[in-house]
């Protein structure tokens, strides 16, 4: 690497660092999860603000190590067969959520005057949570390990197979102007088969790797194999068409399984302390303030389309939570859907480059993504139910 | 990122990751150190063999995050009163430790009837030590904390400063065909300046800081701010015409310091264990194994070359160890300072682009360069002090 890079890699991620422990500090005074205050500092050190954290392919990579070590983690904290218990309101959940929110998104859309394509590109822009900003929460306000939990782990994880689906069959509608329902049919069953084929082939696998490493004689073997192992995953889950994130998480499930999963916890911890904050502050960092600016009448048309689908977009995952069934609280769960973060961003850059978002419908996109990540944190932790 | 480079980022690492633990554990299997399992795997995966470890922008990146912890780390279990105890030998052991083998680069280039601007450059290219190579094989045989190890240690560190003189000046020389002694001498100084101001600055800074963190309530602050507090030292160290990796080890030294040293060392140790590896295999990466082929008449100069640079590699570092006095095995010493690694390889590719190297030179600086550092580690082991 040349040294120019180099000095700016190492001042934007010390940065960055600093600014997600102050302000997630500050965040956890005020009595809101920390990772409001990792989102609300990539606001201030990103590009529209300060520009101390620019988004060089540096920094989003150590962003991309950092969130998939966040679920490989999250993976490891979560039990699968409670997980499968809850699957089916977990799915209905899913559903419900993708549905209301593209169809709300739609609709807003087409009352602004926008043309149809644009309509259901920014619908399916509304349809997939963020696992990462939900079960960063979930961990950190100690509800991963509940039924609400599971349900909202469970329903984002198959939102975000599904959300992949909907990127691939809008992008073909935008590119072709038809819709092949064999190809939407088939990615939506190759990225479960990857799932179910990585449970069931890595779960003796897991198993495996752990016996083989335990008469090991250097360092830090199980650390770096489980992260091997996590990566491969990730890979295997994005090649089969689904999110490399998601990948990650079912490599920490198969793992929790073996009779290392604390001793994994223990030693990855701190790897996920230092970069997972560097995705959140990279999150924030892509929000362009100048957007948010009232005044300026040339913001007006998508600060009032992103006024109708921030409340489409909440609404919607919303009113998914109530579709759950069972002994639990269904606002908390519902509140547990409301965050898009980077998926959304990558449908709204997506739509951008294949000409389907004109730039008012693009900003209303961000615009809501950012809003609906904001607003899950504070309204998660007011949600909680009592400890029971 | 977009997905197809992250496909390839994702088996790269993983592979790699696995690759170094493998052959790690086969090295210290035939008793040798791991660490040069992962320089061989490095060679066999790389782009010259396998190929399934590509020196893409993304692999460099992490392996520069693995160097820079692996330092932060040495650092954090060196004691700096020790360190500066040995001061002198050390200078003494870095300063011969220069001379001669530049001497005897310069000499073997010319006798091969190179100009002498090649000599120059050759003989420089065979000065600096690598800190990284050394300091992991000294950790592995348990002698960092021996009055060996810290002559050692301080003579790499006094070294890789020099070394970046010494490339400053032998570039100015290529450039302008003349020598600024004041730029030498203004170089140097910097450096040296950088680090003693680190370590006056960097002492209550780091006690500041650790006092700062003790009432933090957000989960793993103290590894995120040491890691941050490592990162802007190394951008320093560089800022200051010093290397980055110097920085890291100054950010370490300080923080050793603390009452939080052990906390530091528990939660970074993993971290530290998967990405150094990546550091090393990245190393090894490099050498092109189509350069080894004697039966390659095009090749011949150039190993020819090499094996003289080889020997008067080895041999003057190994001098320079009989140049420490005290109660020591100067022969571990000497051969402690024998690896080139990384620094060796700098300079051979500024050679390379600034046209001081023609093809035979720079691939016989390479050559050099590998051996220095494949012979190391069990140099090293074998010439080890029975524990006194």
């Amino acid at each position: 690497m040349d040294p120019g890079e180099l000095t700016t890699f190492l001042l934007a991620f010390a940065v960055a660092l600093l600014g997600a422990k102050l302000f997630g500090e500050l965040a956890e005074r005020i009595g809101q999860p920390a990772v409001l205050g990792e989102l609300a500092v990539g606001v201030l050190l990103g590009p529209s603000l300060l520009g101390l954290v620019p988004l060089t392919a540096g920094i989003l990579l150590v962003a991309e190590i950092g969130v998939l070590l966040l679920l490989f983690e999250v993976g490891l904290e979560t039990d699968l067969e409670e997980l499968l218990r809850v699957g089916a309101p977990a799915l209905v959940v899913a559903v419900v959520g993708m549905v209301l929110p593209f169809a709300g998104g739609y609709l807003a859309t087409r009352a602004a005057a926008f043309p149809a394509l644009t309509a259901v590109f920014v619908g399916a822009a509304l349809t997939a949570t963020s696992i990462g900003i939900t079960s960063r929460v979930l961990s950190e306000i100690g509800m991963l390990d509940t039924r609400e939990g599971r349900i909202i782990l469970g329903a984002a994880v198959a939102d975000d197979i599904l959300g992949l689906v909907v990127l691939a069959v809008v992008s073909q509608l935008v590119a072709t102007g038809s819709v092949g329902v064999g190809t939407a049919l088939r990615a939506a069953g190759l990225s479960f088969l990857f799932l179910l084929g990585a449970l069931v082939i890595g779960l003796p696998l897991g198993r495996l790797l752990v016996r083989f490493v335990r008469g090991a004689r250097v360092r830090g073997v199980l650390a770096a194999v489980a992260v091997a192992f996590a990566l491969l995953a990730a890979l295997g889950a994005q090649e089969a068409g689904s999110a490399a994130i998601v990948g990650a998480f079912a490599a920490g499930l198969v793992l929790a399984r073996t009779d290392r999963r604390h001793d994994l916890q223990n030693a990855l911890g701190p790897t996920v302390d230092v970069f997972a904050p560097i995705f959140f502050v990279s999150i924030g960092a892509q929000l362009d303030v100048r957007y948010l600016n009232p005044f300026d009448a040339a913001n007006r048309p998508a600060l009032l389309l992103a006024l109708a689908l921030v409340a489409t977009g909440v609404l919607g995952k919303f009113a998914a939570g109530f579709s759950a069934w069972g002994k639990v609280r269904r606002s908390f769960i519902g509140a547990g859907m409301v965050p898009r973060g980077e998926v959304g961003l990558i449908f709204a850059q997506i739509g951008r480059q294949n000409g389907a978002l004109p730039e008012p419908a693009f900003i209303a996109v961000v615009l809501a993504v950012f809003a609906t990540t904001f607003v899950t944190p504070p309204l998660l932790k007011a949600l909680k139910p009592a400890a029971s």
